[in-house]
């Protein structure tokens, strides 16, 4: 939605939020915007419009916000509590300093249903961009997000165990580790991803016999240990 | 939505689908419903009340079709093609001999969003009973399900592979399976489920080691062969 949007345009009552993970300094994290005036962040959505798909819905939404097409994209689950996203004086959205017709203001004010999204993202070609209702847009590690608009703490909560199923299943590491990488920052991800540690020696034989990644022949140069050995996803 | 249901009472543009399987005949099956003066079979559904959590109109729907409460229920997929529920000659509910106010005509006519669920149900204990749109509720083998309205097939399947990947960490089999059942019968709903079959000795070895089902040390009288030793869930 831009400020020429009219609400006429969407669809009444139903949402999509996005949880974008990205891949930066040993950690995973996720990219959130700051709300006009009021001290709260939340997760990047948006509306579905009448005659489109709520999955380009999302794809659009996440190329408004980071610039980047073909990213790989989850639907995780819909939230409907009615009280989801209720206003109170601190996040209502008609104190925002955005021109909006008394229509729009109403129409975002009703109750909505959210499709959840997650994608993964490559975090050095991501530029993230705030959006109308927005006046930062940034990366937060996923250990230490704050509290959060509506129910996004727990949109997010919910996006990270699917992303955990998905691990059993799919080499999600390719889309967002670096083309290049050492197999302990590979371990930190899916670590963070499960939420616990996992023992070195077997986390490095299971990987290597998965026969998703293959080494470089190239070493890190430049650290304080021995150079670690570089490997890409296949 | 019953006759004397308002449009207005309701969200607009989201709906929810149910796919309720049963496990009878050892087969797993799926009940429908076949609309009113259509010769086409459809999925229970309806729609979530103004300050309606989903679930709770998912629970709503399955209590009106089954008679049952408090059945394992798991949100597995939202659909949104635009065109999902476009209507034609065949399946406008125009058509339906059913009293409606055009309001109400108009409103079930616009695009739905859908949020899809699956139930696991005991089938002896259900009573299927049809909704204000159908003169049938019964239950069809999954294997020989007819061809359904809208885009109803394509949510059944995506059902079934929500439910497969359930079953990797979940005992869902006691939901469907009656009180007392061989392992034979156990190892055909794994089967239906996974799409394929399984060795019958390395599926007994791992069963028993998942510590989930207990031998009765009772068998089942009058079959032609050797009496089947009788097992029940933990």
């Amino acid at each position: 939605m831009n400020p020429n949007s009219n609400c006429r345009n969407y669809l009444n009552h139903i949402s999509i939020d996005c949880v974008i993970f990205g891949f930066h300094h040993n950690s995973l994290q996720v990219l959130l915007l700051k709300w006009k005036s009021i001290n709260r962040w939340a997760l990047p959505g948006g509306f579905i419009k009448k005659n489109e798909h709520a999955d380009a819905a999302a794809q659009r939404v996440l190329k408004e916000r980071t610039r980047l097409s073909n990213i790989y994209l989850s639907q995780f689950h819909t939230f409907s509590d009615p009280d989801r996203n209720k206003t109170n004086d601190a996040t209502d959205i008609s104190l925002l300093p955005v021109r909006l017709s008394k229509e729009t203001i109403d129409w975002i004010r009703g109750r909505f249903v959210t499709i959840g999204y997650y994608a993964l993202v490559d975090f050095n070609n991501a530029k993230p961009v705030p959006d109308m209702f927005s006046e930062e847009c940034r990366w937060w590690e996923l250990e230490q997000l704050p509290i959060l608009l509506y129910d996004h703490n727990h949109i997010v909560d919910t996006a990270l165990l699917a992303l955990r199923d998905a691990l059993q299943y799919q080499p999600m590491g390719k889309y967002v580790m670096p083309k290049k990488f050492t197999l302990p920052e590979l371990q930190k991800l899916y670590e963070t991803i499960l939420g616990h540690k996992i023992d070195r020696r077997n986390y490095r034989k299971k990987i290597l016999s998965l026969n998703i990644i293959h080494p470089l022949g190239e070493t890190r140069k430049g650290g304080a240990h021995k150079s670690p050995e570089l490997y890409s996803f296949n």
